[in-house]
Parts: C-alpha cells; structure tokens; sequence
C-alpha cells in the first residue's frame, strides 16, 4: 500500500493506495496503443491538446501547489514557479511540432531520367516510436513527474503515455493525471492516450515489460534507472529507455579563482549545493580544488556557512535515509576530513562537508542525493593529471564547472570536462536547468544511458521518433507532412535544400 | 591466419595475414582517439579530407575494381558501379557537413533582464562521440566496407574510426586503407586517424571492448551483431552500437495486384531476389500472398524462372554454406512445401523457393542470407489478421512492401507494415537503396538495435554526435560553429529562430 506523507511533519495522510496490478498495468498499455495509428496523433489535436495540458494546470495551480507542499515539503514559491515552468514546457513543445523541424520531413522527388536507374520519389517522415512509459520524479513534483517533460516530450512526438507516478507524491500524481486525462476528452483524443501506474520497482518493471510498450523515460538514481535500461535490453523486443541518472557534477576551480574570489565561491557553491536540500540532479556534489592555504580558507568559509545552515525536510523519509547512509558511507572512506557532520531527525537533513587529498581517491564517489558536498584538494604540481585522473574515475556526468580566467585556465578546463559532460558552466553555477533550445540535459553514461538525447528543452522530442521512409507511395496516402503543397507550413527539406 | 579467396575459381590466393594482436588493437584505438581533441577533426580539414578520400578512390578505380572482383566474386560492372556511389557517399557528406544542419548549433543568448531569474547565455553544438569502430561488410566490399558509408558518417561527425576488415576481403581492405591514411595525409590530418584490425569475432570483440571507442556501427548477420551489441551494453561504460542486421522485408502482395499483374509481379520479385545472388540486407525473403489459383499461377511463374537460373558464386565459402544450412533447416520445417530447391558446389548457389501455407507458420522464419524465397499463402477470408500475425511473429524489418492499389488496400498495408519498418515501398521492389536524404536504412529491432538512427544517407552521421551546451562561456572559447558572426556560414538556431 501507498500512502502519502508530508515531510514538514513527517506524518502520513490521505488514503491508502492499491498498488497497480499486473492486469490494470497491461489493460492501460494495451488502451494506450489502441489510441493511435501508426501515424501518432494528428498534429492539430496533438498542438491543441498540449495548449489544453497548459491551460489545465495553470487553472488550478493553487490547489495543485497547496497539496503538493503538503506530499513534498517544498516551499509554496518554488512550487508556483516550477508549475508554471511546466505548463509551459508543454506551450514550448506545442510551438515547437507546430514549426515541426523535429518531424525531419523530407522530399526528395523522382528522378525519371536518371542513369543508369531512374530513382524513385522517395519521403521521410519520423513517426512516433508508440507507447511510451514515463516515470516519474520525486523531486520535482511537476517539472519532471506525471505532467512534466518527458510526458509533454513523449506527447509532442505524438506517442500515447503510460506514467508510473513516483510514489513520494501519489495523490497529486492522480491529480494532475486527471488534468491530463480531461485535456485530451476536451480535444476529442482518446482517454486512454493515457496511463497512470501507480505502485514501485515491481510495478515500473511490469510497466517496462508491458509488449505494448515502445520507450521508456525514466529520472531518478541510478540504482532504479539501471535497473529499467537493463530490463529494457533483455526483453525480446528490446526497446530505447532514456534514464537521466543525476550525476556528481563536478566542479573545477583553477588557482586564479581560488585567490581572487574565495568569498563569492564559498556563497556561490553554499548556495548551489543546499538548494531544495541539494534534491537536484544537476547539484554540486565534487568540488576539485588546488590544495593550499587558500583552499583551506575556501574551506572555513564553507564549513561555516554550512554548519549555520539548519536542518531542512526531504523530500521523503526514503530519501532522507538515503542521504544519511550516503553520507555515513563517504565520511567513514579512507582519508575523509569531516568539516561539516549533517544531522536531521529521519526526514529533515541539514548539510553536511568531506574533503580527500586527492592521492587519496582511488575510487568513484558515488552520488549522495541531498545537500552533501565532496571537496578534493590536488597538488598544486599535478593538478591536471590528478584532476583527469579523478573525472576519468566519475566518468559521464550531466554537467562540469570551470571556475578560472579566461585563456589557458578554461581551454585546459574545456579539454579535461568536455569528453565527460553534457553540460559546461563557466565561472557559474550547474543547479538551474532552463528550458530553451540550446539546453543539453544529458550526458555521457552514468549521467543518462544515452548522451546523445536531452530530457530537457524541445528537442526531448528525439528520444521519442523514428524515421520511416516511403517510396512512390502515391500521394492520396502522403501525409499532409509531406504533401508537395506543405499545408501544415513545417520545416523541411525538398531535394537537398531546407525550403 | 586469413587468406583471400577467388569465390569464381574456388580458390584461395595470396599471403597469408596474421589476425591484429590485442596490443595492436589497442595502440591503434589510444592513437586514433589521441588524433583529435574534444571538438573532433577540425571542420575545414574535414571537409578536405572527405574530399580527397573521393579523389583516391575513384583514381585508383580501375585496380581497385580488378582485385575487389578476385576477392569477391562480384561483376565488374556492379563493382564500378558501388565504387562511384561509395566515393560519392564522401562528397555527400562533405556537403552535408557544410551546410552544418547536423551539428545542431544552437544559440540562446542571455537574458539578463529576465525575472526572476537572468538567463545564462547557452550555446549548444553536436560534437563527436570519439573514436568509432566499423565493421565491414561483405556483401559490399566498397559501399559498406573500409571507406564505406558508416567510415564515411563518422568521419563527417569527427571521429576518428578503426576498422574491422571483413576475412572475405582482407587485401581490398588494406589497399583502400592505405587510401584513407594517405588521405589524411595528404590534407595534413594525423594518419592515426584511422585504425584497421584484421581477424574474425575474436578481434571484432576486442575491438569494440576497447575504452577507446565510443561507438560502433556495424552491418551483417543478426548472431554477430547481436553479440557486439550485448558486449557493448556490458561494458562498464557501455557504448553505442548501431547494428544493422539485415531482414525479411516481407512484401505484402493484395488480391487487386496478384490477379492482375502476376506476370510483372513474377518477374520483378525474381529479379529482386536473385540480384546479386540474394545477398542483399534488403533482398525481398518473405512474400505473403492472398491463397488461391492466383497464387498458384504466380508461383509456377516463379518457380519457373528461378528453375532456370544458373548457380553464381556467391562472396565467400561461409556464405554459401550457411545459405545451404538455411536452406535445409527451412525445407525441413513443419509444412514445407519446396517448389525449387537451390543446388550449388559450396561455392556457387542457384536459388531456392519454399512456400507455407499461413497457419502452418507458428514460428519466425530466419533469414537465408542468399537467393532464397519464401513464401505464406495467406487464407482469402482472414488475410488481414494472418498478415498481422505473421508480420509481429517477425518484429522489425528493413523495408515492408506493399503491392495493391491505391485507397483501401495501401491504406491496409500501410496500417499493417509501418509499426514493423523502416522503409515503406509501394508497388516496386525493396533492393535498391538511395543514397539520398530521404532515406531511412534501419529499422525496428531486430533489423537494427536502434530504429531511431539510419545508417545509409546523410542522417547516418546523426548516430556518432552528442549535443553539449556551453553556459556563459566567454567568446573567446567559442567554436567558430557558435560565433555570433557564424564564420562557417552553417544552419543554425538563434533565439528560437532557424537562421
């Protein structure tokens, strides 16, 4: 049974909730299949339905964000501003298909007269890949669970969605799932364009396994996202599943920073990693640093701003728990400094600080999800061998920092982060994730299982079409995507030329 | 050892050739990845460099043509005609690369009045996954071998690639490899740039296994490119492979098509299926037609036609006698009926011809890689859920094909055929692939491990990029595919906009 539980007061509340049987669970995906042709959606009710998910969740945001402050614990401001974020996602996805360049649509006519063979009249179009089951976060409740991106990615590709709710928040994940589900009855789509599971591991494993199933979006640990991608690649049909997995995001301070600014690194890097109690995927967790006496002031500054910060609620009991033993497991590692020692109560956490001389590490650190931070000093003479040596240690991630001058300091920081990273930030922080074009929100494995594909910004999308080719299919079966007379007004590409 | 073979005289000839030592193959993957930086082969050079890999192939034509003709057994005229479509591959993508769509370049820039919140500025560019392993083909000694188009695709995204020579034409390989490294010579790129192995599974295994490389792509038999597929998903930092395994591509034939054209239909399907002795991954094995006397008049036509042709060699022994082991294991199965079988020396085959009745096909039929048929006669009355149940019973292909006429029956098969393909041909025959924008070469599993990429035409470059964003990096480090004044002239994003 599922039940849900408010971390501001770490009590339970509301109904118990059945977990989904494997019967409810193939019946969802089956129906989900049965709601589109091979096509997907039509594009204009696909553009309306998402303009409808918009307006759904902004016209009860209160009542949405009230309820999800008492299943999350997380401030009512944070709350209002990520449902707008992610009704608009849904508005970004809605322009971007109706611009439809993601949809690759391309002519390329006959060649009759050609030698020695004519060539036929051939038409791609990317099709949606099916059913697409998405599960959902539990860190954010709304940008990245039942209505968030990969749903909204999964639907501007024109797939039906089957959602496993994240069982940190099951009322609210029925909640907007029924906001989904009238969206779609208000723009005469099926229904069953959409599926809620609800239930854990057991119930995300059946969700995957389901045959009717053609994709798989997944954000969490790397535990659970392992777990799916591997079930996905020893099912008979093995199907794509795109597990984003949080990462240590390392952090790059040359010695030209460390002197100059020491301050506003210790306020920058405080406040990026305690943000939302650390609970963000794209959190500081490696700081690497030139050993020396200004790290060592870096240092007290930090621990000091830390050691003042108070205990804040998680998430859940199950994550607090987890940072916990995440953070007992770091700090009893060989060479670990304690700076800061967290404490919380079993639901909230305050912060807590280790550093390691870096010939110390000899293994990865593993991600402690929570506002825990890992520093590691490198000798000063061995600073880029050391600091290669221990990002090749961590291997992909979804983002790496470089704090230094301009010039040497970042081209040498650019050469040791990029072959890992999805993501660089310069002399910045990586917690904030905007939504826009030019966002990469992936990167090389561990981070997600595939670098090549974002879980944020429009071209999420890819992750969820294919392309089909057709040849001399007479034009009363084109679709209108690719009819000589471009109805739709998409993006594409007509005999070599973008038009 | 690896020695060539005549497949014409039956013969073997020339030295013989050590398979690559695992040191061997190791020092080419750390020297291939050693040849580039993060950014890959700078875009000027590449463009030179796929330029001049043309120009080598096609000056040397006349004796590359000659020896690959003793290697292969293939006909002077096919072979000319594969080289100048494999050298045009690299003009295509030397052309595609300069119009610079596929790197995606993105730019976003900063917001700084924004509220809440500023927005960073974000540029986003497609870089090269690094180093990527091929795997030569042997049914294509050119187009999809050494220089073929998956060397040609990562080269255009960057990459440096070692490749696999395929053991049945170990010498054609080494001499157009010679070409590519005085290619990258020739424009002053490292020679290391390029890597070949030679030897059989053992060496390919190693090969991809190596922490060098980032990706494969791969075209032959579903047993070996299954296998390094699953050696790719495990390893500990598991890779990308692309493998195209070849298919059925069922052809689909309605009742309008087989009464009124069966002549035509006999002679195209003939044709389709003994070209190049049936070794083509698009080579029509499966055809599902509506039972009857229609039917029967069209397999006598058929069966009358492959009769008379003659054995032809076919590319290597191992072919052969796996298209022989093929053909007894289908000739054998429950409800054969065998209208011509194939007779052959072990090194020359003529064509075989076996049909089911549907209901008797309770299994998948393996492909017979060769000029083998195989045909299910469908029952009148439930021909479209027989044709359904055949078609899942085979999961994903390379082409799906659709004889009838225009309205109801295209639409039928279309609906019947698109879940399962990736190319759809409409009244014509599935050999015959362009190399062309519009052209999707891949499929759903299991005719490729990632339905989502092709591996011929221009998006095959698409499988060896990774998009990395680059947050408030200043101007100084920007690639010049990101500068705001847009240097090399390519298609990029800007605030939302397609330049």
């Amino acid at each position: 049974m599922i039940r849900s539980h408010n971390p501001a007061t770490n009590l339970a509340f509301g109904p118990e909730i059945t977990p989904s049987s494997h019967g409810e669970i193939a019946s969802r995906c089956q129906a989900a299949q049965a709601a589109i042709g091979p096509w997907g959606t039509p594009l204009g009710l696909r553009v309306s339905l998402m303009e409808s998910v918009a307006e759904h969740l902004q016209s009860v945001k209160q009542e949405l964000v009230a309820f999800a402050q008492e299943e999350t614990g997380l401030p009512e401001a944070r709350l209002n501003g990520e449902l707008d974020r992610t009704a608009n996602q849904w508005r970004i996805f809605a322009k971007f298909v109706q611009e439809g360049s993601c949809f690759g649509a391309t002519i390329d006519p006959a060649l009759p007269d050609r030698t020695p063979l004519p060539r036929p009249d051939l038409r791609m179009i990317k099709i949606p890949l099916g059913p697409v089951a998405v599960f959902g976060a539990s860190n954010f409740p709304f940008a990245f669970s039942v209505a968030g991106g990969d749903t909204a990615s999964a639907v501007a590709a024109g797939c039906p969605v089957v959602i496993k709710a994240n069982p940190a928040h099951p009322q609210l994940s029925q909640k907007v799932f029924n906001l989904l589900v009238e969206a779609s009855r208000d723009v005469g789509l099926p229904e069953s364009l959409f599926g809620l599971v609800q239930g854990g591991a057991r119930e995300g494993l059946a969700l995957v396994q389901d045959p009717a199933i053609q994709g798989v979006g997944f954000t969490g640990s790397q535990r659970a996202g392992l777990a799916l991608w591997r079930a996905c690649q020893n099912l008979p049909i093995p199907i794509p599943c795109f597990a984003e997995m949080g990462s240590l995001n390392p952090i790059l301070v040359f010695p030209s920073a460390l002197t100059t600014r020491k301050e506003a690194l210790a306020e920058g890097y405080v406040s990026s990693l305690t943000l939302g109690v650390g609970q963000f995927c794209t959190n500081p967790g490696l700081l690497l640093l030139p050993e020396g006496e200004d790290a060592e002031a870096f240092l007290n500054l930090v621990a000091k701003r830390l050691g003042e910060t108070a205990p804040a609620p998680m998430l859940s009991p199950a994550i607090s728990h987890g940072c916990e033993d995440g953070w007992k497991a770091l700090s009893q590692r060989e060479g670990a400094r304690v700076l800061v020692a967290p404490s919380g109560d079993g639901c909230s956490l305050s912060p807590g600080l280790a550093a390691f001389q870096s010939q110390a590490v000899v293994d990865s650190f593993e991600e402690v999800f929570g506002p825990i931070g890992i520093v590691v000093t490198l000798p000063k003479d061995s600073f880029t061998q050391e600091a290669s040596r221990i990002l090749r240690l961590h291997q992909g991630q979804l983002t790496g920092t470089i704090h230094g001058e301009e010039g040497e300091e970042t081209e040498l920081g650019l050469s040791l982060l990029m072959p890992f990273v999805g993501r660089i930030v310069w002399n910045g922080w990586p917690t904030g994730v905007e939504v826009t074009h030019a966002m990469q929100h992936g990167g090389p494995f561990p981070a997600t299982t595939d670098a090549r594909f974002t879980s944020v910004g429009p071209h999420a999308i890819d992750r969820w079409l294919r392309p089909i080719s057709l040849q001399n299919l007479p034009a009363s079966h084109w679709p209108p995507e690719l009819g000589n007379g471009n109805e739709l007004g998409i993006r594409r590409r007509v005999g070599g030329q973008m038009e």
